[in-house]
């Protein structure tokens, strides 16, 4: 199966998890397509100053693979900047959040498995 | 936990499935820190004309997300091109191969989950 930049689901979520602005998500796999391995993977498009609220994972586990610009990532209560390339994992239990500080958009692959 | 670009475990397979070339994989995520949901979390880097050999998956999905450049990918026998921001999902059962057409490295994410 293929399916193209275009051809993804969109999704429009406002003030995510308490964060601020609005956080574009892009459906890379739907939720029936991961084999109950998890619930969600998706391309997340936040624009400058938008956020995704601190939040905690309980029975999953995230990742982000970063492929566009810079966000200040809460590490379970640490702070980071990261950048293209770099990918975080948010384990069951823990939490985090990520802001876009830079002024272009923020775009991350985000991917959330069932602990 | 951050994972920083240059902080990645990195492996060189030659001829991967029989394929082409010496294929570059950095490791996103270790084995152990699937929680058992897969076996595989890597970006993939593969030069001009280098390419991974066609093969099956048993027991197991596979998930490409293409970062950069452009591949020709034999989708269970159906073969396309793929680009940036392109996703493929190989289900059990399925096969797949992907090659280097361009004049510049092909550079995707792969992950590998149970079925």
């Amino acid at each position: 199966m293929i399916r193209r930049n275009k051809e993804r689901r969109e999704e429009v979520l406002h003030e995510m998890k308490e964060g601020k602005g609005d956080i574009k998500l892009f459906h890379l796999l739907e939720k029936d397509e991961m084999s109950g391995k998890g619930r969600l993977c998706v391309r997340e498009v936040l624009a400058p100053g938008y956020s995704i609220g601190y939040h905690k994972h309980e029975g999953d586990f995230e990742l982000y693979y970063i492929l566009e610009g810079e966000g200040v990532f809460n590490d379970n209560g640490v702070k980071a900047t990261v950048r293209k390339g770099d990918v975080v994992r948010t384990g069951n239990g823990e939490s985090h959040s990520i802001e876009n500080i830079g002024d272009k958009d923020l775009e991350l692959i985000a991917i959330i498995l069932f602990e």
